[in-house]
């Protein structure tokens, strides 16, 4: 079953809201296996809303429309469909004894504005019966349109409870279909293309898409296939096979963060983590505590901007940050063992760098990064040049402290 | 002038990808006054490329398309381009030079793939004649059409650079359009609309959006007319009584942060930042040094996750901690004067809650947070209920923090 989507909104094509909904809906429906081959995006306008809707049911299924439900002037999408489809605009009584009853819970002074939401095309049907949100179906020339709201959080949870449900009962021959997110860091894409490329054609019904998540590449393989088992042994198989070749620069799978690895792995050996920051400036901590859970590990964390904080809470000798300068190799390997003494912990990672887009030098220009990791046995520092904005060299910086502390902890 | 926008790429229809060229292309545009009335995201498919465009050359004076023109198999766009138009493929000779150069020097191997990017529709104009990337730009029927990488990068310079000077000379009665972004914190959106809604009906040509931008509200404000002048005044009139009506709750303008603002009135004092971080677990510090400059004010930040570091750093009375919890009043305000003593500075923040989704208890739940700001006057701490995921509250709290700090310096 081929499928369209359409959102209407002024807001969408002025390029003052970024349209979210689309893109959620074509990424479930592929996951159930729907091909979508057109999104359109059009402004409240009556005339591009009817002309939409035809030039979909000429060769879509199912059309699944987003917005322009409301009570406002500016909402036509209801008016536009029945004169898309030559129906007269009739009050839904389920419709209306909703809304009448919401307008006396709330106290909402009744105008003919909040009526209008009562307002269908006939023959449509209300996709939920109990509550006052706008959202019907109706269909025309054997193909079945769906109007949403065009409020996020509403679509989504309508398109799961009610529309997903529907498709699923019309469609009859759609193809299983099972997919894996494979996550990288370290490798460019055409290094991870080298060492996979010859395996794809092996596997019948199998797919892969290169995207890059910056700073990471998360391979999206998909297999489609009629049964299940077959689908999903397939999928196993060449996942097994790429983790092979690709080895540790594999992160992790599917939802998996670096974080969320490396607070695995800290769990999993009961060992504690410090993290001493100069350029990433908190960043790592963060990260590290957007996992539920990382108290058990992550004792403590310390953001030193000044070099005077350097020696103060975490004992750099101030005849090294004179020598060597902040950001240097000898100043990033005392960060490191000072917090890991500091926080009395197995494992401590520090950075100090030159984010920029000031402060560097021809020595040490901006994306100059020392990264230290400590542990009881030894202390490790690499020196990086990373390129690209302040926020991108923060990014990157933690990125490669917490891949060098999974490596570490592997 | 109206236009009209569409993106090419499987990746785009399938979920894999979200577009933001689309996003991107229709911000700019409508910031130099030109109106985009269709946005459409399809699959790399001859059929419905052709279908897309010969529609858009009937509604729209100019067409952007962006996506399909790499040298692999499923980049169709050129070709489907000379098939909607009618016009034969021809191998352009300036792309062609470039292009062996490009191979040349890079020590490619030369083989058809590449060659097939010169090979344009006849009439096509490259957008970029030094360049190997592909791009250009045909006439029909009176309609412009411009093609480009859907490479977000390239798509964004070749747009400023040729695309937008070209369409500035094409547009004649091209209204002035000028724009200010009001950035507020800590009202709901229908609190703000009664405090300024009977304002707007006074000033022609300007309009306002709502536009959330979780946890702050983005009023964008859009005056258009003839004489810029006069739009510029009627716009600054406009801003000025908005200030006047939502005072302190606005904390900025058009490209200002939180923190950027929170900066500026630091240096504007001279004055010096420590923070205590222990549900943000370090993001108060990241957000501070995300902006360039921060190390003239932020002196030292400490994520003290754990109670025994609470009390070694910020020499948290312990006695404290048993009797109040990690998460209390006064645990708050002896963090925040703790490290501000650490650090010596001005002022401190400090936080301390749950940000769940485990840890909550029927006097504490998920969310309950405390936030300190010392300063050598006094220590002042809040208690806040916040709601949402982990994340959520972690960025709410985060942004209360910078707010009170930034109330605190005004």
């Amino acid at each position: 079953m081929k499928g369209e989507i359409i959102a209407v909104g002024n807001e969408l094509v002025s390029g003052k809201v970024q349209d979210t909904n689309t893109f959620y809906l074509a990424r479930e429906l592929a996951t159930y296996g729907f091909e979508i081959h057109s999104i359109r995006i059009i402004p409240d306008k009556e005339s591009l809303i009817v002309e939409s809707l035809l030039e979909a049911s000429k060769r879509s299924s199912f059309v699944i429309v987003t917005g322009g439900l409301g009570p406002t002037e500016d909402d036509l999408t209801a008016r536009s469909a029945a004169k898309a489809f030559e129906l007269p605009l009739v009050q839904d009584p389920v419709s209306r004894k909703i809304l009448e009853a919401y307008v006396k819970k709330h106290r909402i002074k009744m105008h003919d504005n909040v009526m209008k939401m009562a307002e269908l095309p006939e023959g449509a049907v209300k996709l939920d019966r109990r509550s006052p949100r706008a959202g019907f179906s109706l269909e025309f020339n054997e193909r079945i349109f769906y109007f949403l709201p065009g409020i996020p959080g509403e679509t989504r949870e309508l398109f799961r409870e009610t529309i997903l449900k529907d498709l699923l009962k019309r469609a009859k021959d759609r193809p299983t279909v099972s997919t894996r997110v494979i996550k990288i860091f370290g490798l460019r894409e055409s290094e991870i293309e080298n060492r996979i490329c010859d395996l794809i054609p092996e596997f019948n019904g199998l797919s892969v898409s290169y995207l890059p998540n910056f700073p990471e590449h998360h391979l999206h393989v998909t297999v489609t296939g009629v049964n299940l088992e077959r689908v999903e042994s397939l999928l196993n198989k060449f996942v097994d096979m790429v983790s092979e070749r690709i080895g540790e620069f594999i992160f992790g799978y599917d939802d998996d963060t670096m974080e969320s690895v490396v607070g695995e792995l800290l769990k999993k050996r009961r060992s504690t983590l410090a993290v001493a920051e100069s350029c990433t400036g908190g960043l790592i901590g963060h990260r590290i505590t957007n996992v539920s859970g990382s108290s058990d590990y992550f004792k403590v964390g310390v953001v030193v901007y000044s070099n005077e904080a350097k020696s103060r809470l975490l004992n750099v000798d101030g005849d090294l940050l004179v020598r060597f300068g902040a950001v240097s190799e000898p100043v990033a390997r005392a960060m490191a063992e000072g917090v890991r003494a500091l926080g009395d912990t197995d494992f401590a990672v520090a950075t100090t760098g030159i984010a920029g887009p000031t402060g560097g030098t021809p020595e040490k220009p901006v994306g100059t990064v020392f990264i230290a990791i400590s542990s009881h046995k030894e202390t490790v520092v690499t020196r990086h040049l990373f390129e690209g904005n302040r926020l991108e060299i923060k990014s990157m910086t933690s990125q490669v402290a917490l891949d060098k502390l999974r490596r570490t902890l592997l």
